[in-house]
């Protein structure tokens, strides 16, 4: 009988096991000091606790994590963390880290506490994983969106608050909040001590640090201990879990816009209905992940990050937090599709007409910042051999001609606007470098960047990922062309508009 | 052994109940009158009989349900309903209720039949929620919409057949099917019994009253009874479960469009994919809705409508179907966005230029028909209350700041846009209110109806609910921005054009 | 004890087929040839085989296929397919069937193994499906498309380059890699052996054909043994699940597009609801589908291709490949909506202008083409019957009248967009048939077919299936409303910038 119970038994843990239901020894021990935290915030913020209790942060100790085969691991320290190897991984352990370094740290009930847990902070336990992240573009989204004039110009001219003059509309000013709220959002904000506050809490009064750009969970987060980063945008609070950032949702929070359709290209793919129909019998926890046991067909971190295996057990894909050293190009156009830059840190990068683009206005790459050919076929490589796993190579060299090819027929038809809007400024029918005017604030100048930020990005995302209609009818070809016939008859009604004005019919000033 | 077998059961059910079956002592009692309709309605309309089996209606009779603890209840009657406590509640319980004051009651095999149930016939089992649901915009829907003169100019200008004279585009007729499949599929149809017809059914001949209006699901349909509202609109036929009506999906219906891209919003936010990700693993059906045990982040319902307690069966948030009584702000701009209305009937509403609007076209509220500040206080600390169960004060107190932020700048983006029709209307470039024209018809006023309906309302929702991109290039800031720029361009041509018209080449009208 | 434990395993495999697990004997007996495939291909390609291994055609030979009772059958041959019966369906059953009729077939390790499988092979088991599907007009898409002058100039306005010379953008040449990645996408390419190519492999050196027009998924693919259509474009490789066919996101890898919204459409629409929120507990695998007891709301598949029984194992409607013969309305207009055409092959259709279009530019249909009104109430009817399993009569007859007469008032708006076209091209503002340019290509003549392509095709999609926004302010009929007016302004601008160009102020040639 014992026997049969025991097949019961075995047979009801497949069935959790393939639900997703992540089988542990149960909790780990918690540390009195995190213990003190649960005693109150499980009153107070009973949500935040109970999603950390399903956590492995609660289940498994640094101790027991680093037992594992290497391939298994899902730390990477080399010498525990003193005095935390043994207990959960809690509230105390992560939020008292490396206090003096954080500006956030404030006394409470006698504990140096900070808000904001860092990259540096999770670099105690996964430190492989963090030094990735710091080549990784996006952990540098922050300051290469602000710190870069024309990137810069361009937030102005979604954000600026306008005004009409009776004739026309004009930028005016933009303030913080707006910026956190929109472009910020998922570049990260800079958060910031900016005094104290005594609060009436249910405790009685207490003193809390007060915060400048917070909320925040934007993937180039600049932290009050200087770090740069968020774990928790994809390994979302306060389970962490890998589940979650293999799952697409996670990354449509930011990447679904016009701009960036990568989810919504994703989800009429053949490999997003795949996910859609089969993925509920996928295994998201497993480490490594096994393609075919595990899954049948790719999310965004498969292709794009994840430690990738065989049943052999063979590795297909090493794990990547750079994200990008799988991907030939930067699809991404600026104004043009152009290779990866080698540093994470774009705003060093100058063209050769003195702008900081990877590319001229006119499509030449600013290559002295940009990965060379090598590179991008190492990287191409690299993701081939995911492809691979399920498909013959003619199915894969098939593909991959066609990406090439979107690359540059979408980058000549941002060649063909461009030249459109480069006959609006020379003709003074909007105002642009040489009048040192912002070259995107003008209708006919937004109308240029949809161009390259909207079409020819859905078009080459499409390309990529074999999203159909993102490349036709949804923001796709059929949208670069119309959007060149409008622009050239656009130009032609503002030059008669003009020559109304000039003669003295209207006084548009 | 009878032990163990008893740990597997449990266990077994434990998975069960994961899974959302919800555990019940098998079907209630069916009357006789139920059991009639099931007898020919299973073999004709399977579907619909197979639902409700499914459901807690066919399980659980009003006895039973009314003997749980309080906040367990899913009926709210003081005095069990007459005759029908004791059984199943079934297709005669609900469909021969309050005949007599239904117009849709019909004769049917010797049985007074209505098609139409109603919230009023809901509400004998649920008066406390119908109430609720009295005081909810959303009951006054229909009216709200065609009794408004101003709106239902609106509705013309998307509904009216338009013919072109040659030169111009005139808007013509609107036909009633067509406003039933437009509009009012959300804001319910007015349902009436038009006369009766003889039909050849597989029981032979048969009379059944012809209904105009119908289908109809919308929300604050008129009901043959006079009552106003669908419950199924959200608690969907014939399950009628609160699963349903807590899932996302069930709101898309009318919440993804442009207008009031709700939905959309939620699903690109951490909120949203939290829910994708796990939300697989949360128990919808529980009564009441525990906080970290039932769920790890908000539905729409949660948020607005869910009775909500943490685990120590403390109550977060009191149930409400009146939706809008934990928001401070009605984010819909109409144009500008303003403090909630304080009747859900808003044809009461008269502005100080005397249209039916919560807001004058310059942005000044009709403030005696709107909630004060006191009244937004109260509902904005209801809604942080359930913030804080998984979020700290500083992360709810800064996520306000953008979001009253994001309401003063998005109605001073709207100022500048009604600023340029304005002009137009001025200028005699459109025809407006002094022209006793719609203000809805003409390109450039579409224009501007677009500023405040689809991308001020994106930017308030993504403001909201942590909707990143769009608040920027979805709908969002980009659009608001450019939408401007092209507004004055339009103006711009409009002027020329009419300029070389007037001189005699053309003959516009 | 014995009988206890069936009783629980018996509830074990109840909770497992409820989450759609297949409850199969096991695999069947594979082929040596196919063992001698998987021997290496396991090792390359293992997500291809993991995904085969899950499949029913690795479970279920032919032979035992073709037991089952005739409505549970997946399989339609008479004759079992020689030498195939008793194995599992594997790599070399497929692969290497009717090779010599396949002109990509080669030698493999001294098998003559071919790349793509094609219907016709489909056909060796599934010969009443492929019979179908050669009535679908799905199968006939890659001709329709490229063999009729007027869309592949509509096909050329979205894909072709464009150069701007200094006054106005025109199109010059399109290349195959682009359509490919384009428009036949899903309309299915044409897969032709170009030679062969030596390649280092793993098992050394190899020769393979090189393929053009690959990869390649769509539905109406010309296959390399000259057939037409690819079973896989619904039944994805390796699997061939009939659980993912039935799931509308594998509609929406082409049914997504503002031209075809129908998968958004359904997604918001009451159905689309029920799904996403209860479609975990339904039964996708059964054959045949029975209502209410598999499923409570119907997908795309339900309506248009499955095989349906009620409880009492009545069909309600028979299998169809063809999927438009439960419609009576083609609601795709070109550019008006019409009844079916008759043929799968619409290239042969000439309207009474000589166009191979099914209407008239200005809305009469082309009839001799297409299904009279006899047929077409033969379709509805066979929708109806099935919309009547869930609703009465008097809600089916309502939502077919709605139906009906957005058919009617859309055409309409399409015919009064048509009206300032054909104005456009009369006074000489846009060049269309009588200048011999494509009518596709200017500014203007775009707004046009976005008029019947994206927002009428929207509305009446809406219509069709509830779908609520999409006949409103998400691409329906608030923007045929104005886009009429906006094509009117448009058209008043260039005819103001032509006059000021003609008196000799500006160059436009």
């Amino acid at each position: 009988m014992k026997k049969e119970i025991a097949v019961f038994l075995g047979t009801l843990l497949g069935v959790a096991s393939i639900l997703g239901f992540t089988a542990t020894s149960g909790a780990a021990v918690i540390s009195a000091a995190t213990q003190a935290c649960i005693d109150c915030h499980e009153t107070i913020n009973p949500g935040m606790v109970a999603d950390w209790r399903k956590s492995l942060h609660a289940t498994v100790s640094p101790a027991e994590a680093i037992k594992k085969p290497l391939l298994e691991r899902r730390v990477s320290f080399k010498n525990p963390p003193p005095g935390l190897e043994a207990t959960a991984v809690g509230c105390a352990e992560c939020h008292t880290l490396n206090s003096d370094a954080h500006k956030d740290t404030f006394d409470h009930n006698g504990v140096k506490v900070h808000i904001v847990v860092s990259p540096r902070d999770c670099a105690t336990c996964h430190p492989e994983e963090v030094a990735e992240y710091g080549h990784n573009i996006m952990s540098q989204a922050h300051g290469n969106l602000l710190q870069n004039p024309v990137y810069k110009s361009m937030m102005d001219a979604a954000n600026c608050l306008q005004k009409f003059d009776g004739v026309r509309a004009r930028l005016t000013t933009v303030d913080k909040l707006t910026e956190e709220d929109s472009c910020i959002h998922c570049h990260g904000t800079k958060v910031e001590v900016t005094g104290s506050k005594i609060r009436e809490t249910s405790m009685g009064e207490m003193t809390f640090p007060v915060l400048s750009g917070w909320p925040s969970g934007g993937v180039g987060r600049i932290n009050p201990d200087g770090s740069k980063g968020a774990c928790t945008a994809c390994h979302t609070r306060h389970a962490f879990s890998i589940e979650m950032a293999r799952k697409p949702a996670t990354c449509s929070e930011c990447h679904k816009g016009p701009d960036v359709p990568a989810y919504k290209v994703y989800q009429v793919s053949k490999h997003g209905n795949l996910y859609e129909s089969a993925g509920d019998k996928w295994n998201f926890s497993a480490v490594p992940w096994t393609v075919g046991r595990d899954f049948t067909a790719p999310t965004c971190a498969t292709c794009h990050a994840s430690l990738l295996v065989n049943e052999a057990g063979d590795v297909v894909a090493k794990r990547s937090h750079q994200m990008n050293d799988r991907s030939a190009w930067r699809l991404f156009g600026l104004p043009y599709a152009h290779p990866h830059p080698q540093s994470p840190d774009t705003t060093i990068i100058k063209n050769r007409a003195g702008l900081p683009l990877p590319t001229e206005l006119t499509g030449e790459t600013a290559a002295g910042y940009l990965i060379d050919k090598k590179e991008q076929g190492k990287r191409r490589a690299s993701m081939q051999a995911i492809c691979l796993q399920c498909h013959a190579t003619s199915w894969v060299d098939g593909h991959f001609a066609r990406l090439e090819n979107s690359v540059e027929t979408t980058n000549q038809m941002t060649r063909t606007a461009t030249d459109i809007i480069l006959a609006a400024w020379k003709k003074g029918l909007a105002k642009g470098l040489d009048k040192k005017d912002s070259i995107f604030n003008e209708a006919i100048e937004r109308m240029w960047v949809e161009q390259w930020l909207f079409y020819a990005n859905s078009t080459r995302f499409a390309s990529a990922m074999g999203g159909a209609d993102y490349g036709v009818f949804a923001d796709g070809r059929w949208y670069m062309s119309k959007n060149i016939q409008q622009m050239a008859d656009w130009l032609f009604f503002l030059e008669a508009a003009q020559k109304n004005e000039k003669n003295g019919r209207t006084t548009k000033k």
